[in-house]
């Protein structure tokens, strides 16, 4: 079985009823899982998270596309959140069977169809069609209230659909990308500076692994310092290397390693070399695992 | 989703026909997934390995019996394995959403299932009504051959089915037990004797880890040796407890670990406690891997 999933976030976190429509619609999708909606008030924004067989999952984020774009008028729209559209950001992670490529299809299925419906379309991460576009904060700089005039620029034109501001709909951010991993490691310091060392020695930014993002932070009611990290790639960049490098790094300030968190989601693959690395068993597949032969 | 899980031995090696009619009968049981069919000639022994839903396994672990007790007759079997019965060995082993007791209670409606057609049954390992019958060696000992005499030991009377010797089924066994993880580590060292002593720490009847059977292997062609394990409860001794035993107690003779093998299928919660381990993250529940969703 090929798993896709998304985690699609639209510019409305306030009116129940097209929420509960947009919630609704992806429920009723034969093949598709709806494992989350987290609809925020001050953002004004809700956020989708859904998997199942491909051309499922590109059925449900039509229905979302439609009914948002009938629902949601972004020259009314407030909230505290960057955005651009009334379908903000459409990405998809590939999760089982199926590679960046399988997912890219998909990808520029959605563009193409929310692009036919007037809306502009910008390919970010794994889709980009041009290196400025990969970073989603670069895509959606100046927000809706720019539209108007980043579509003027050639640098700017969009992926899909006309380089035409559309004031009710905006623009959608459509893109592909891995799944994150999200790991935080507690220190047993109340010192700030040296989990800001830990993160600057472990970050792609000052020189560390690739696709790792990292900050230091302060956990002040229990005493401990976080290194609060986003693996982006974790076949790149596996889970274990970036925990033996904190803790080779830590270990020089005599600092331990009191904890960690796995954030959320994890996908099953993220194991895989984790596994391999710390049994040393350097051919386990998570295909051995029982479990998986239910998935098929 | 409850998951149980069975790996059934029939006394019938060689006769294709039964042989894939039990599969194809297992095979169309609704909600039950044929994973294997181990088929060996010169045992004259077959294994099925099937999944599903508990009730669903229990239909097709009928229709095994059925199929079985039709077809095979123990009086003119011949075979190296020790068997004592046409249906030899059920076990029932709980693999996702449920626990032993609710295993047992499927064993129990099997064990009975058989019985009822007049083929005595006997539980073993967590089904076995008294300590003596946990063992499946002990159950079986003597073989379809002395079946006629020990059913006249009042220590023997059957589980289930009538005392009296069913000279074309034998006996079987029902029993319920937790998936195995089989564990081999390999060391980077040709003396066997390092091997042997280090299996004698870690397993239990040595005085090691409680739920730990062990040996000491020669592999001469990669000129190392083999610590070979099988863990009989990964919940109760961990797979990482195992692995740094092993470590720490190789080290004291200046060997390594080269590498280890994880062999066969391997349960989705045997990593649980691992990542929390290696990972330090203490909180970790498998079920925040994304494709456990799917399962649901």
């Amino acid at each position: 079985m090929k798993v896709l999933m998304s985690v699609t976030n639209i510019s409305e976190g306030k009116n129940r009823e097209l929420i509960n429509s947009v919630a609704d619609a992806i429920k009723q999708t034969e093949g598709v899982k709806l494992l989350e909606v987290a609809s925020d008030k001050d953002h004004n924004r809700s956020v989708f998270s859904y998997l199942g067989e491909p051309l499922a999952v590109l059925e449900a984020s039509k229905k979302l596309v439609d009914l948002s774009i009938e629902g949601i008028d972004m020259a009314l729209h407030k909230g505290d959140h960057p955005r651009m559209g009334a379908v903000d950001v459409v990405p998809f992670i590939p999760v089982r069977n199926l590679d960046t490529a399988e997912a890219l299809s998909i990808a520029n299925k959605l563009g193409s169809y929310i692009g036919a419906k007037g809306v502009p379309v910008y390919y970010y991460e794994d889709a980009a069609t041009r290196p400025e576009r990969r970073n989603l904060v670069m895509v959606r700089k100046g927000q809706y209230e720019a539209l108007n005039a980043k579509m003027s620029d050639p640098a700017w034109l969009p992926d899909e659909g006309p380089a035409i501001f559309n004031a009710k709909s905006g623009a959608t951010a459509v893109g592909v990308r891995m799944p994150l991993v999200a790991l935080n490691i507690n220190l047993g310091t109340d010192d700030l500076k040296i989990a800001d060392k830990i993160a600057r020695s472990v970050r792609h930014l000052n020189g560390g692994l690739r696709y790792v993002r990292a900050i230091g932070i302060n956990l002040s009611e229990e005493g401990m310092v976080q290194v609060s990290m986003n693996l982006t790639n974790y076949e790149k960049t596996p889970v274990h290397r970036v925990m033996e490098t904190v803790r080779f790094e830590t270990s020089r300030y005599g600092v331990s390693i009191v904890s960690a968190e796995l954030v959320g989601p994890v996908p099953l693959g993220a194991l895989e070399e984790m596994v391999r690395f710390y049994l040393q068993v350097h051919e386990f597949s998570v295909d051995q695992i029982i479990e998986t032969n239910l998935l098929e």
